[in-house]
């Protein structure tokens, strides 16, 4: 199932905006998935499996979910969860944000129990901001406030911020048993209005001349390099109509041509754990060479 | 003047190993400086002037600096600063922790008030990291734990972490008016040792073929990726025997070849900021293009 609009939900800005300022003001904790990013990645949970604040990993959980001083101190986002989501069925919902950073291509819930299909997570963002984007498989998107989005995280996705400007939003996280409906996640039924009316992003095909430039970077890549060129590459999909998957493809084309072996034992680890499968909780360090 | 060792702390690893510990632990803030890093950079003030725990940037002031909570937390670095240095002298003390990252080439103290040679700026490695370098000028060093180095931060200079493992270190800020010798700092004279004994890198030349495909990124480069080159380019000195300032050299010119006018004038503004004359507190924004 590809990535859709679920439905829209009417912000309202003023008690958002005290909501937003202190999210920016939670600290940010070392992120339970660091190395998928660089530059601002900011994940504060408001509801999670064990009510601690500081509890930021996705994982398996009888719902309801608990929640935490965070989704306690920010009264209207609260409110809005418990008034338009079946919060029975959640798991977790977290308020993130990325800036000037990318998030790898990657897969989740491949590491966990139950089957992909049973996860349905959904994306709203809080604010605008137009160089802020979203991709799955061979779409590439910029969301609205407001719109619930469904996103396909069991397939491969990114995102980016280009800019040094918040996106701040909701990643609200639902597992079910069984066999259920997308618009099961509402409270109220009348939620679930889908629409096709997305900001997808026109993108040019990739030139020639830039694709064997990327070939050529196997001259420079090193050991010492290696995560800048992941994220060179992982960048490229969002401006140039090629899959999100083939960062992969790329990397291990550079890594072979830049003659070190550990180079191309990493692309494939790395592939395999971003894109394959990984256990819960497996750390993979993308600049660690022992 | 060039950075050089002036003396050799022999470090009591059980006391020490606690308050790293403690400073491993205590969060990361935002970064006054972030711009100047990507990975894991930490910077955590025990004495500077104002005693508040999170003021990090540092400022002309007053002698002596005022301990903060975290130099009150970490009793053994506390003691070990208070023996060995001329604490009347000292503007701001901070353990820092640099993990696989890099700091971009940049001189310090030049938006500061009084000449640059009136700042003298001590590290002093807490652990020993074989993949944690400093570069001034044409030299790149691996400090030794317990070495009392002298940092030319007036003069261009550049750090990295190639390891995911920590290389927690002091940075001792003193500030003098008028007339000084180095053996100043320390508060028995009998500490001030100068040694020419250290880790210096040697560096093989940098390949043609390597040049000319570092030349060759200009046919990919873009405002997208265009941090990724920096932090690409800001490592390769630290391998070959090229000066850090090269840096710039090479981001002008690719910046040129690649058509963009606006990352043209980008790089120029980041060689002036890095390396030219800032001015105090003045943020500048790699990666914002308005």
């Amino acid at each position: 199932m590809r990535s859709h609009i679920l439905g829209n939900i009417e912000l309202d800005e003023t008690p958002l905006s005290r909501d937003l300022e202190y999210l920016s003001a939670v600290p940010r904790g070392e992120e339970g998935y660091d190395e998928f990013s660089n530059g601002y990645w900011k994940n504060v949970p408001l509801w999670n499996a064990s009510g601690d604040s500081g509890d930021d990993l996705y994982r398996d959980t009888d719902s309801p979910a608990q929640l935490t001083e965070h989704g306690k101190n920010t009264g209207y986002l609260r409110g809005l969860v418990e008034k338009v989501f079946d919060t029975d069925r959640i798991t977790m919902v977290r308020a993130r944000n990325l800036v000037d950073a990318v998030v790898i291509p990657h897969r989740d819930f491949v590491e966990l129990d139950r089957d992909a299909e049973q996860y349905f997570r959904v994306l709203m963002f809080l604010e605008d901001n137009p160089a802020a984007f979203h991709s799955n498989d061979d779409t590439v998107i910029n969301m609205r406030p407001g719109e619930v989005w469904f996103l396909d995280a069991g397939s491969v996705h990114a995102a980016a911020n280009f800019s040094s400007d918040p996106r701040q939003m909701l990643c609200v996280d639902f597992a079910f048993d069984g066999e259920y409906e997308e618009s099961d996640i509402f409270r109220d039924p009348a939620h679930y209005r889908p629409s096709t009316d997305a900001r997808v992003i026109d993108r040019p095909p990739l030139p020639a001349e830039r694709r064997a430039a990327i070939g050529d970077l196997g001259k420079v890549v090193d050991r010492s390099n290696f995560k800048e060129f992941l994220f060179f590459l992982s960048k490229v999909h969002f401006r140039f109509d090629v899959p999100a998957e083939a960062t992969y493809d790329w990397l291990t084309e550079i890594a072979a041509s830049s003659g070190d072996r550990v180079l191309v034992d990493k692309a494939a680890e790395l592939r395999e754990y971003a894109i394959g499968a990984r256990e819960l909780s497996e750390r993979f360090s993308i600049n660690s060479w022992n």
